[in-house]
């Protein structure tokens, strides 16, 4: 698995790897089960972000950030590249000039399980980054890793083309087979959700709109009357 | 302590307890003797909040969010909602839905031991959130826990109806028996220190201020000279 | 070295230290040869901020900040206070007060391995920090620590008056005596990012711009060709 | 709450707080509906220590052992000393020293939310103490701090005279109003256990002891077939 | 992947299963090509293990053991069950009880990304664990998850029938369909380990027999004489 | 920094560097005016050893031990390696085989700001080390660092020929030119614990053999007599 790049063309369709971006980690990792969600000491470099994309995978060595420019050709429009590291290492493989390159190339956004810098320059592009750790700390190329091989990122296995979900909440990860049935899960949830939102919002307990005071009462529940 | 909720309708005077926000956490925990101060770990999830009230307290199991739905029929308005975790975890327990109820209750704010998610509209709405982690992974509603008994919140005892002060630097907790005395204090300690920046504005040391200089001698505190 | 404050009115050149912000702490730690760059849990407390300028440093001791104090005193105009504590401490150690009277004095930041306050203030006034933690917890002045010794901060060994240059992405340090040439070097560095950037916008690949491809195929480096 | 010390000769029955250890911190933290339990980052110094005693609790400030001197004072036979800091502190609070003395006065162990030293000599009287480090880091003797007033020490909030439960597993604690209680559910958990290890050891399965297979398929759990 | 639970016949034959143990997690690992070892914070709860066997994979939910009473059917002779919790948790899941069941049904060992309890029990039986934690803290059985189905323990993506290595050093993975192969890399770099020992214990430097001494001086290492 | 190996033939005395280990790290770091004591995530591998030598300092890059083969060729009979990175990491950098080469130079101990393996046969050697991390992870030997040139391990500075003393409670480090008066003042601490662990031993208190009463009263401690 190491020292391996494998050519990858298979990418979900675009209608659908650009739709989960509007229904957001949270959701998506709730119509999988509540499965596929990145650890959340992965955290976006700026707020605001929502993005969607296929996933172009890294396998990194510590402190050595070669297989990033070897990703790079691997990149299609609206890809996402994913990248891990062979252990736990916070220095900062990713800049501006790899931002740069990413970005002709037509990527979306970087979620690595390591450190990035040039955090003022890539606000501004902007390219949207979730990583475990900001640093100035450059590497080195010296030893190879591989690209587009199953990965480990922040407590998920990924495949090159899994579908990534990323935003200021986390990062959930879609296998590619089950694009379009969580797609649909999610769909439904995000609609139900509205007219919750509204009946909470005329001060409607959950309690109620959830039918919930029987299971809890069951469960042994007390209501204490206030102390006087 | 597990599966009871504890109706309080006691609530420390609404001008005393809306009278701590334009304290602050750090005057207000220095006025009670550099106590009852949340762990460092507890941060806004978006800055500029600073808000004061009585306590709602929520005790959690992990992983499971049901008694917030509990307590939002416990909250009054100006409370704010506490909770605890029986174990430490960094689930998502809180977001948009409950959000909107809490609000719709009048609740000003959480503060909570655990994660939360859908920060994008939390922050818009905005319902300020003092919280361990953000993470989009969701909850279950399976076992019981309680409302309103005394929790330990980040490190702080708390009782219902204790008074809350949040803001970007941290969260203090005041119990209700010694409101009026605390704000006393605090208010006391504010005005001091507007006198104290202004001298110290002009250039004034804090060591002939504060007359630092004789005891830092006897301590033996010594002055080298430049090396040349 | 303890209970010493070591006068020091060395200073490297103004237009030596100050043209360090201009390269950033990424660049001027990788003009080193990647080395003294503070560990990446030292964060700025508002974003946006970049510095250079001389060491002040402080030895605290856990829970006391009455060496700030002491130091104010030894701050020339473009000085940044660098603040190590004898054991690990989130407390906080600086806040609005001594913000006040270090920009009196001509400071122009604070590194601090420990906590600060009154972070709504410090954004406002502005005054830059970079520290361990945010924290409303309050110190005593009982104890001795000293000013301008060496110190240890976050990772890396200071003497007063080397150069500090703090940025978003961390904060690097260059001995007084190698100045001049590290600025050499990063001033090289810089001029050539610029280039590299503009061609790597086009689209060109760095395994093409920096000839990777060679290396990457010694060490073995295979592409297997697409799943279909 | 600083500055205090409460004179407290209340002790719960000899007979009741010497036979909590027998059941050991699980079973004793089961039997008060799993709360209660310190955080599992305190660990003993040493391993195969069991205790059960009243606490003597002491609130210490951040690199400052002086109350742990004035804490000896109120120790009596059988009792165990907690310690807490009002701020995180990893600092040595506690070596041979103050374990000589603290055994003369009759202490059987120390639990503390801070640092120890001379492990090895405690390790030898033998003096049990479960800590958050070990550190050869000293202490001064500044600040006040207080014994017996109520603490969270770990997580828990405790009062003197409580009873704590210390052994590999952890740290427990039982309000002493709820002594007699516990004590009585825990000896039923403990002699249920033994005829439930008898039947798993002969092969028989939890998911039949416990009759577990019907809920698990209510909830809809599914057998797949082997894969072949 | 939620609810499933795959019966699996296929274990790698026993003698290459049983022969990994020998070489240790530290040459398997290598023999990979220095890939899948489970970070380093999974601990032995005990020292001197050393074991190789099949994986059950089981997918726990936070402070939730039911899916062990579950996995334990799934137990042949010789395996290591092996499980994952879908969020962070330091939680007790394991204890005397599922030991002795987990024993009879011939497991070997348990590496669980949580916490487990009853140490000294484990020890004594012994039943060697590598966990994330220690901690008397209990456990529901409220929410299903999964038993051989493909999960991510402590940083490694795991498959039921996977081997699994695991000593004091920590714990690493082999895909059984990679068995044999790295069996015999591994029995050929601990067959060279020996030599190189005896080479090395006779005072010979591993820059000579390695012939480090050229690549490094090609590298730019230079050798600077005794200072005087 | 980089690249450099700095031969060193300068040690302090051996019956001076020798005398430090039966003092051990927490007299002999108070003897410094408690500084110079390396943080406390450094712990032995294993128990019971204290050991005191001169430094060999080594410059590790990430996830590359190969300095610690240059580093071998340094040491002379009764030396003490201290090994840093230049960022942080887990890696096993060092097994039995750098053991055995280190002890057959003479080496009595390493201490590493990072991971080792082979703990098992560390143990039975012995050859005691002290770690941040136990990893079978391994390392390359691709990039240079350097070796006796001065480096931050665990955050203290140190240079080639310092004195460090290490034992079960930590590591302390004494600067080569104090090394002689250190040796005094850690003589005259340990003396005088002797006899007052006598006193202590006898129920005699802290508070009345340190003449504790009176600063404490000055200070305002109140006794509360018991509540009845």
């Amino acid at each position: 698995m190491i020292g391996v790049v494998q050519k990858n063309s298979k990418r979900v369709d675009a209608h659908i790897r650009e739709a989960f971006a509007a229904h957001g980690s949270a959701t998506v990792h709730e119509a999988m089960g509540r499965i596929n969600l990145m650890l959340p000491y992965l955290r976006p470099i700026f707020s605001g972000s929502s993005v969607s994309g296929c996933a172009v995978t890294v396998l990194l060595q510590p402190g050595d950030n070669w297989m990033l420019h070897v990703a790079a050709e691997q990149i299609q429009p609206g890809d996402i590249v994913v990248a891990a590291v062979t252990s736990p290492c916070t220095d900062g493989y990713f800049g501006d000039l790899l931002a740069t390159s990413f970005k002709a190339r037509g990527a979306q956004a970087l979620i690595i399980d390591a450190g990035v810098r040039d955090i003022k320059t890539l606000s501004e592009m902007p390219f949207p980054v979730w990583s475990k750790a900001i640093s100035s700390r450059g590497t080195v190329k010296a030893t190879l890793g591989s690209v587009n091989v199953p990965i480990v990122c922040a407590g998920v296995a990924i495949n090159a083309g899994d579908i990534i979900v990323a935003d200021d909440d986390g990062v959930a990860v879609v296998p590619a087979a089950l694009a379009a049935t969580v797609l649909a899960a999610a769909e439904k949830r995000t609609s139900l959700e509205a007219s919750k939102r509204a009946t909470l919002a005329t001060g409607v307990l959950g309690l109620d709109m959830y039918n919930m005071r029987e299971p809890l009462a069951k469960l042994g529940l007390r209501y204490l009357e206030e102390q006087t």
